[in-house]
């Protein structure tokens, strides 16, 4: 099964209408008697996945999807659309324009199509296999890093890592030039295009990763989980993503993931 | 002394004229026989501050000038220009437009006008004392915050703080809602918006912080030290912005700067 064109513009028109959802809920104050559950953040997560799952099943009712806000509806063709329809819930609520809509297609349990969305800045990556991956119609290219020493690392937050992951992720931070925090979904998007070099979390969901390992792959860079396993449904969520895949190994050496 | 409409407009100018200055270097890559101090961070940082130096040097030949990149100008006029022409070194290089220019003028030592500049998204937000804080020409106004509990604090990164301040910080984050990482200048301006509620932060240099202060004050907001003292020329950086001016004993508190 391979990814067509009609996939991928198919991706696109997700990722507008999703865009189109969120925009208005943006910068948003929550209302005075708002109820926790409705947060312009939960709305505008609730209304970008509706409008994305009503438009799958439309085209595609054949097609499972698993979104991060409605679960799991099953299929029967051997693909599954993976929704995050706000990745960086704590950028969206604070305003800082660099949270992103995933959307992944995997087939048999393979992320084979990608797509990182901004919204506000209508910034957008989209990755399929075999092809090169794209930022706003042009292609992204990973860069090379010619050592882990001159690497610019970005992490989300070390306050997602246990105290395992964390102890490992220092040792990575400890071998590289320069951490930066926060960005999200944007990190990876940042990797693509050849701004940053590695991204490694862990505990994401398969809603968080699906989506990112076509974009990155596609410009050249490398995904994994900390063992050096491809990432498919099955991963539990230890992630790295190199622009250059020369030095996937010595990262798995400096988050001790080898010699134990 | 006070501030007059003249020098909110000439310190658009200089936002103007770093953010031209800026906007060619982002996203560029390095040279490959680029030298460690030829980068396009520190090409662009060099030729905003220069440009902005000529300006006043120019407009103002009396006034101080205090760079980050430059140096100290001595002036006889009171007045001081503080100069940080990329605010969030790693945001820039790793291609994420949430760094900033910041300005601010100091008079006898306090910051009386400051400017928060993204040029890549072009949002600014420029406040002065005894003047509503304008975001893009708009009045930008913090927010309410009923209880420290419900607070949504931003700081860059937890490896800026020394062990006694990230215990502190520590603290502060517990007692809060949740903790955004990274951010850099933009934070205050989202402070300033009533989109964040509180920034912690230590070891700002006072070109770090000058321009802050008019900004998120004019907001409806309150700056000050860990200990509750304004901020000036004297301060060591260690720094609270708080949206809601009602939190600030709760914030210091957490802080443990008290009871000892």
């Amino acid at each position: 099964m391979r990814i067509t064109d009609t996939d991928i513009a198919f991706a696109a028109r997700l990722a507008d209408a999703a865009g189109a959802a969120i925009r208005p809920y943006f910068r948003q104050p929550h209302g005075l008697e708002a109820k926790e559950d409705s947060s312009p953040v939960t709305l505008a997560d609730r209304a970008a996945e509706a409008a994305m799952r009503a438009l799958i099943e439309q085209a595609y009712p054949a097609d499972a999807i698993i979104g991060e806000e409605y679960g799991v509806k099953e299929g029967t063709s051997g693909r599954a659309w993976v929704l995050d329809p706000i990745d960086g819930t704590r950028a969206f609520i604070s305003g800082r324009p660099t949270f992103g809509t995933l959307i992944g297609l995997m087939v048999e349990g393979w992320p084979l199509l990608g797509v990182i969305d901004q919204p506000i800045l209508q910034e957008r990556w989209i990755g399929a296999v075999g092809k090169p991956t794209l930022f706003n119609g042009q292609p992204a290219v990973t860069r090379r890093c010619a050592e882990l020493g001159k690497a610019l690392l970005g992490t989300t937050s070390p306050a997602l890592f246990d105290d395992r992951q964390l102890h490992a992720f220092e040792h990575l931070d400890a071998a590289t030039m320069s951490t930066v925090l926060g960005g999200d979904c944007y990190n990876y998007g940042c990797v693509a295009s050849g701004w940053l070099d590695i991204v490694v979390e862990a505990n994401l969901q398969i809603h968080d990763f699906a989506a990112l390992v076509p974009v990155v792959e596609g410009a050249g860079g490398r995904m994994c989980d900390w063992a050096g396993d491809p990432l498919t449904a099955d991963s539990i969520g230890e992630v790295i993503a190199a622009g250059d895949p020369a030095r996937i190994e010595e990262i798995m050496e400096a988050l001790e993931c080898r010699g134990h």
